[in-house]
Parts: structure tokens; C-alpha cells; sequence
């Protein structure tokens, strides 16, 4: 299933596209931006959503700084709170030719809290009736640190260093691929399947889908 | 409100009351016991069921052996997860002449696992159609260590040296009181009626609620 | 090295031996307790410390209500924090003929906090220069529920069903085997022996340790 | 003793000082940096090594992405773990004018691991012998989100949206103010001055403060 061209690129971009703008977002955040926040250009030439910084200005700032991400592993639970299986996206990647296997990953944008910041990318990737339901603590079950260098740690993102925290989100409603997204998968963690489905992810993915499951107890 | 006659029980007596023995048990655990082991009796001439300890042998252990116990905070939370209120129990208390404020608390019964414990309690104190939102992990946010010696830990309980495991459980559905509690009451912990709320728990469960909103960030 | 004889008790039986009578306790809360009741015997014709349950009794309560364990996996750390090696025990069994790898564990005494049972529990399997770094919080890393039916859980116990509060413990001193443990072994979790060595844990204990790990992000 | 100008920066300046730049650095991810790499200028006119950014693009970028901070509070914990005292840093503002009590906090650098900025902080406000004892893991006791809009969280910074990975560090030896900072100071936290102290805090750190006693059960 795996097409490996030797690009792939582990976090989301999170370069705003054409139709993000009218997303119908909910970050009161945003409330106090003027007309003028939105319209202004950062010397892009590309009108850019304040918030958001244009594709350039992110690449460079990717070389300097750590970015602080977000990663969801979506699950089903069962009354008693137990997981009886885990979610995962199988998706183009930018390029076009890879078909990769990944949890829900996002930066957090300006002025969003971490919980808007899952509550965005859960929407973004699993659409808008998936019903997540959030953590009532921000402590996450990990801290996964990624570096463009390998080796450094058991995480790797070539484009940046990315500090990942790590959240177990239920999923109680229906999942919807969205965008780039072909399809929304879950296993059993206790299937024999189950193997085969983290050997698909790469760059240390499923290795925070190994710590999900310690802490679970499972 | 509060009454006190200076016996104030803290944490649930769990010895069956005469209705809990048909009480549509869902503890899968208690499958494979025999008829034999329902109608045994353990020398207090009271036919016990399984897994209970009669009321004279549950007194005398609680001198000699740490018990285990869960204490659940039940919480409403909004669409990201955010604490809006905490929920707790008025009861009348075992002598009849206290109303005590309290979380929801139980032992946790011999081969019981500590998620069939947490929902039993909830399902006792709340009603069966609170739909409680059970975590993920086992991790607790805390650990209560109640002593019959005041001032040991900010804990106490006269009855029993007990070890308290504390979750926070989103309730979903709706409550009805139960057996011996009189309401259950909702307060917003952002409000100014909160401090009296806190006020009226004793023996440290006040604190266990105040850890529990600091674990959560509010 | 492995010798099973088809029992393996899994737990550290805390039945009180003849010399742990003068082990210069630390513990204060004993401090309060009258000659009388170091004296008194309960019942089994054998003199029992106060706190402590005779065997005939600890066997009983043991299938009638949960037992609070403290489970400590000792590490070595370095300066930075990060886990360089995991510690076990090898010891000779009650039965005398099994050599079995464990991690330290005990119950929780009457009266004794957790912190205490941690550090009693250390010294007794380690001896009194071993340093253990107590944990500044009691939230463990995980919850070990053990049952005497093999299978509702990872982790099994013939004896009893068990509570273990699970933590991760540096060592910064010297260990010395105690009592019947005949050695302490430490062991690399990156090594090529890793794996070996979690194969001789049994019951679970190797699912603890492993849990530990993803604990670390190691 | 405070003196508020109005200015108060809540977190530290992460801009290289002159002396930076030979301080004798651990962190090995420096190595593989080619001298092109330490002197090449930024556009600011200024030489600024390699991870670090300049003042310019560095108040530039706090308005564009949230920038990840570890934040610990400094302990003191007796043989059993428990804390004893709570450390802080008497320092003088950026301005001058000002003498503020904070914690210990920075930005994660570029290409820095959380345990090296927790390492590097500690010694840049306490010196090089003050034996911090790092986490076994890296789960944060709270994420504090630092908004430059006062309000949106308990937790302000003008400069910035900070994520403060927030962490209990026991002090095993002796510190030594350095730099900016004229002093450190321990109160005890069941001490009367305790409520002072945190009084003395600003933008949330005192409630920082609090989550981390919360945790620790205090």
C-alpha cells in the first residue's frame, strides 16, 4: 500500500488553503480582529489570515524555533471508558504520490488554546459531526519531541523541530474523510492486525501509539 | 445546613443493603459463581454474596488492612472539555441526623476491576441513565490516603485507613438521587457560591476537589 | 537460570519473619502504640506487631477484599534525568526450588503511607544505603490490577486480588541483596538483553516495566 | 519590596547575551555546526549563533506563533519525597526598576530537548552546582498557556502566546544567584509567609505554584 518516494512529510502543513478563510471558525479568539487584521498581507504578496503566517515566513521560522504541535490519537471506547480501537488517517501526501498512515497532528496557531487547537484538527481531518471528546486536563499522555536530524530522539520531522503534545481523544460520532484524507481506519489494538498497522506508520508514530497504549493499560 | 452530631461517616459504608443483592448486577465477574457461594453465610449467620464481607468482619479488617477505594468528582463539561460545573451529593448520613455534602466514593469490591468500581458508584449515587464518561487510563489525578488519625495526611476517615483513587467523570446523562441521597447538587466552580460548596465538605474531600480543578488547569 | 515448579507467587508475602520484629522501624506512626499491643497475639497462638496481619488472616483477607501494593521499578538515571538502566531482583521463591526476576513490591501496612511502604519496601530488597529518589507526587505511572483468575487483566496473582500503585524509583546509592533476594541485576533498556530480561518477568511484571518505558519515552 | 513600573515581563529573555555565546555549552547537538554556522549574521547587523535568534526576529516572531517554554518549580523534598520548601528568584527587570519573584523559566531553543532547557535554565538562574534532580519522564504536572491578552487563561505575557511545559524539580545542592538575579529564596509551604510569596507573584505563576502543590498532594 506504502509509496515511498523519499519525501514524506510527518506533521501536517498547516499553511492555510484557499478555503480555509471562510471556515466558519469558532476560536472567539478572533472576535477582536479587525477587517483590516484580515486583509493585510505580510510581504508575501499573498493575503495571509492573521494567525497564520505565509508559507515562507513559516519554512524559515521552522529552522529557528521549535513548533508547538498538537497530536491526537482518536479512539473508540466501549461504556467502561476501555478502548476497543484506534483511528488513523490514510492520506496523500503533498507530493502526491505517498499513501501514508498518521494520527491527527496540528500546529497551534496564534492565540489558540490546545484545546481549539485539537478541537480544529479533529474537525479538519475527521470532519465536523465526529464528536471528540476532550480531555478535561491539558496533561498529555506524552511529550514527543521531533527533530530534523534523526536518531536524536525516537521522533523525526525533517521540515522542523516540532514539540508534540500528546492527547487521547474518544471519538463518539461519525468520521467523515475531509481534504486530503482518503480514508479513516481503526483496528482493534488486540487484532492481529494490529502490528501490520503501526509497521504502516513511520518517523516515530507508532511508537505514540505504543505510549497511548501503555497508559491506557491495554 | 449542616447538621452535626459529631459522627460523620466519610466514606460510603459499602455492606449490601438488604435490596442490593437483586440489584441487576452488570459485573461480569460474578458469572461463574456457583449458587452455593450466594447463600453461604461467614459465621455472622447473614447470608452475604459474594465478594461482600458481612458488616462485623468488614469492621474488624478496616482496623487491620489499608482498603481500597475510587472517588469519582463527577464534572459537566462543555464541547472542549472545560469543567463548567462539579457535582456532589446531599445525604443523610447512617445515624439520620446529618446531611453531609460529599463526591461519590466506594470500595472497591474483591475482583472488581477499578473501571466496574468507578461505575457502579456513579450508577448508586446518580441513577442509571447518568452516562458517565469513564477515562481512558487508570491513572488517577490524585491519591487520597485517609487515616482514623487526624492530622496524618490532610485526609481522615475515624472507620478505616482507606486509599483513595480520584478520577474525574464527566456526566453526560441525567441524575436521579438515590437510596439514601437526598439531591444532587451542581455548582460552577467559577462562582461565587463555590468557596460555601468546598466549605461544606469535610475530612478533605474539599481538597480532593480543589486538586482535581488544578489538574484540569482551571 | 529458570526453575519453575508450577507455583510462583507473585507478590512479596508481608507476613512479618522472626527478625523483622527489631528492624529498627522508622516508621512513626507506630510510636503511639502501647507495649500491649506489641505483646497481644491474635488468635494463632504466634505473636504478631501491631499492623501486621498473622498468616492464617492475611491468607483469609486476601479473597475477600482488594490489597493496596505499592510496585517499584528502581532505575539508574544520569544527569539529565533520562533512565540508563532498570533494576530486578533475583530470588529464591517461598517453595525454595524457583529463581524468579521481580520487581520490588509490597502491600501498603495498616497505618503506613505510601511514601513509607515505597521506602520500606526499597530498604528491604535493596538494604539501607540505596538512596531511592522518592517521588515528589503519588500519582503513579500506572494502576496494576492483579486477579487471581488469569486473564481479566495483564497481570495475575494466585493469591489475591491486588491494587499496585505503580512509580519509577532512581537509585543513587549502592544496593545490597537482602534476605532471600540473591542478587540485583541492572540492565540497559536499549541493550540486546533487554528482551531476555523482560521475558523472565512473569504475571505482568514484565507489562510494567514496559509501561514504565513508554512512561519515559525512552 | 516590589516595585511595579507597570513593565513586567513574566518570562525570560531568551536573546543571547555577549557572554552567551562562550558560556562552555553541554548540549551536543552543537557539534555538527560549522564555523559558518557562528558567524553568519541574520540581517540584524549582529552576530548571532547558531538556535538562537535575534532580538529582532524574535519579537517578531512572539506575535506569530506560539513559542514553547518549560517553566519548573524549584523544591526542596525530605527523604520521603515530600516537598519541603518552594524555591523563587528575587531578579531585576529588563527595565530596571522593577524587582519581580518568578520561577524558573525559558524558551526551548531550537534543536534543544526539553531535558537540556530544563538543565540549561536551572543553571543559568542557579548556578552550575545546584544538582538538579530532572524528570524520569516528561509529562508535564500542567500546561500553562500564556496569552498577551490578559484574560483569555489564568496566565499573561505581553510579549507573547507561550506553552509552558511546567515541571517539579528537586534541588539537591547549593545556588548561586546569577546574573540578573539578586537572589533565591525558599519559603516552606505550610509556612505563614507561604500566602505572601505567592502574592508576590504575577501573571499566574503564583497559580502555577499551586498546580504543582496540588500534584504533589501538599
Amino acid at each position: 500500500m506504502r509509496i515511498d518516494n523519499g519525501y514524506m512529510p510527518v506533521l501536517n502543513d498547516e499553511v492555510p488553503d484557499d478555503g480555509d478563510y471562510d471556515a466558519g471558525r469558532r476560536r472567539g479568539e478572533f472576535d477582536h480582529i479587525t477587517p483590516e487584521d484580515f486583509t493585510r498581507s505580510r510581504g508575501s504578496g499573498r493575503v495571509t489570515p492573521p494567525g497564520w503566517i505565509d508559507e515562507n515566513e513559516l519554512r524559515r521560522v521552522r529552522r529557528e524555533m521549535p513548533v508547538a504541535y498538537v497530536e491526537v490519537v482518536p479512539v473508540r471506547v466501549d461504556d467502561f471508558g476501555r478502548v476497543t480501537s484506534i483511528g488513523s488517517l490514510l492520506r496523500v501526501s503533498d507530493g502526491g504520490a505517498v499513501i501514508e498512515r498518521t494520527l491527527i497532528a496540528g500546529r497551534v496557531l496564534y492565540h489558540e488554546t490546545i484545546r481549539e487547537a485539537i478541537a480544529r484538527n479533529v474537525a479538519k481531518d475527521l470532519g465536523d459531526i465526529a464528536l471528540p471528546m476532550l480531555p478535561q486536563g491539558l496533561t498529555p499522555f506524552t511529550v514527543a519531541e521531533f527533530f530534523p536530524t534523526p536518531g536524536v530522539s525516537p521522533y523525526h520531522d525533517e521540515r522542523q523541530h516540532a514539540i508534540a503534545l500528546c492527547y487521547i481523544v474518544p471519538i463518539a460520532g461519525d468520521c467523515k474523510p475531509q481534504d486530503e484524507t482518503l480514508d479513516v481506519e481503526w483496528v482493534d489494538p488486540r487484532s492481529a492486525a494490529f502490528d501490520e498497522f503501526l509497521g504502516q506508520m513511520s518517523d516515530g508514530h507508532d511508537y505514540i501509539v505504543r505510549q497511548a497504549l501503555a497508559w491506557t493499560g491495554l
